[in-house]
C-alpha cells in the first residue's frame, strides 16, 4: 500500500466473479478487509494483535457499497482510501475502486472498538486514534 | 422459504465465520443472495432464467448491512423479508436476521433491471413487477 | 439430511459460480463443510461443541475432489455420503454429487482428532467413533 | 511472482480463516487460483483471454491438498511452484506453502484444455505447451 495516499493496485481474479461474468457483490468486502489489514500494518498494527489481546478489536457494525459499472476478471483496479469519520469509539472508512480513472465501486465500513470480554464499545485506544487522525489528515474527512 | 411471510431458517456454518469467532461480515451477502434466489423461485423466476435471457437480469447497484450482535457458528437464525421499495427499474429489499426473536443483523440490497446487451437500466418486466408488488403487500413498504 | 442414507438435496447458487459460468472449484469444499456439519448434528454433535471444548476437534489434514461435468447455477444436486474409512485418530469421508442420477463431482475429506492444547493427534473419542461406525455400516467402507 | 522460480509471498487475512482460528481449508484453492492467474500472466496468458475465446480454457478436473500445520491470520507464507506433470490435454501443478522454511500446506490442481463449444478435451495449444514445458524445466517434474 502506498504510504503517501493509501492507494493500492488490485487485479480481479476468477474467485471474485460469478456466472453473470462480473464481480459478485459480496467479494468487494473481502477485498476491503484485505485493504484494511494492509492499512493497519502501515501503522504498525495488525488483526493478529487484536485477536491476541494486544489491541482492542474493532468489529464491523455497518457496511455499504455502490456498484456503478460492471467489474470483470482481469480488470486492474486502483483503490484509494477517500477519507474517514472518527468518533469516540467508532471509525468509518471509505474506499473508492477505480478503473481507468473512473469510480467503478465504493465501499464504506464502520468499525467500533470493543472490550472483547464485555462486548461493549470503548474509547478508541489513543495510539490507534493518532494513526486514524494521521490517515484522515492525508486523505479526507467523511461526513 | 415460507410462502406466507417469506421467512426462512438458517444455521451459521464454519465457512461463514472468521478467526474472531464470529460471522465474517461479507458472508451476510452470500446468504442474502441464497435468500433472494429462493424468493425468486417462489414467484416462478430464477437466476438461471436471467442468465439465459428469458428474464431481464437485475444486478446489484447498492447494498448495506448492520451488525448488532455477534453471530457464531451453530447459531440458528430466522430470516424475514421486512419489505420492499419498488421503483421504475429498481427494487430494494430488506432482510432481518433474528436470533431468539432479536434482530442480530439487517441487510438491504438494491437491484436494477438492465438490458444485458446495452448495459442500461430498463423498466421492470411487468410479470416481475407484479410479483414484487404481491411480495410488498405481504411484507411491507420500505422508505 | 436423510437419516437412512445420509443424502441431501442442494441447489447451486450464484455465489458458488464464477465467470466461466460454472461452480468455482473451491466452493465444493464449502458445501462439503455444510454437509459435514449436518451429518454431525444427526449424531448429536456439532462444530460449536468442538470449539467449546466439549468434543475433540477434528481439523482437516487432506482433501481431494474430482469434477466430471460442469455444474451451473440452478442445478439441483443430490449429495450422497458414499462411505468412510475409520482409523485410530482420523476418518475419511467421501461425498458424491449427482445431477440427474449421474456423478458430477466427488469430494474426499480426511479429518483427524486432536488435543487442541497440544495440537497432537489423539484417539477418536469413543462416542464419536460409535457414530462413525454406525454411519459406515449404513453407507460403505472406503479403501 | 518471481520469474526465476515462480515463488510468491502471501499474507493470510481474516477472510481466509474460520472460528477455529485457522485457515479454512477451502480457501487454499482460492489462493491457488490467484497464484495460477499470476503464473499465466508471466507467460503472456490470462483467464480473460480464455473466457474471450482467444485461448482454450482449462477447467479443473481434480484437486487435492494436504494441511500439515495450522495457518493463522497474519502468517506470512512463501509459495513455491514445485513442479508440473504435462499430458496431451491436461497438466497438473503442485504448489507448496511454507512458513519459516517448513511446508505448512501443499496443493495439487489438474486442469484440462477443452473446446468450450463441444465441452471435450483437446490437445494443449502449442504456445501454451511451450510455456508449460519452460515452467517445468525451471521447477520440476511431478510423477
Amino acid at each position: 500500500m502506498n504510504l503517501a495516499d493509501f492507494s493500492e493496485h488490485f487485479v480481479v481474479r476468477l474467485p471474485h466473479t460469478d456466472a453473470a461474468g462480473v464481480l459478485f457483490y459480496a467479494r468487494l468486502f473481502e477485498i476491503e478487509q484485505e485493504l484494511f489489514e494492509r492499512w493497519l500494518e502501515l501503522g504498525g498494527f495488525s488483526v493478529r494483535a487484536m485477536l491476541d489481546g494486544e489491541l482492542a478489536p474493532t468489529p464491523i457494525v455497518h457496511c455499504g457499497a455502490d456498484y456503478r459499472r460492471p467489474v470483470r476478471v482481469g480488470d486492474r483496479l486502483t483503490v484509494r482510501l477517500v477519507g474517514l469519520d472518527i468518533g469516540r469509539s467508532g471509525y468509518l472508512m471509505q474506499w473508492n475502486f477505480l478503473i481507468d480513472g473512473e469510480v467503478a465501486m465504493t465501499a464504506r465500513v464502520k468499525r467500533v472498538a470493543i472490550d472483547p470480554e464485555l462486548g461493549e464499545s470503548i474509547d478508541l485506544p489513543e495510539v490507534f486514534r493518532t494513526f486514524l487522525e494521521e490517515t484522515q489528515s492525508r486523505t479526507g474527512r467523511l461526513s
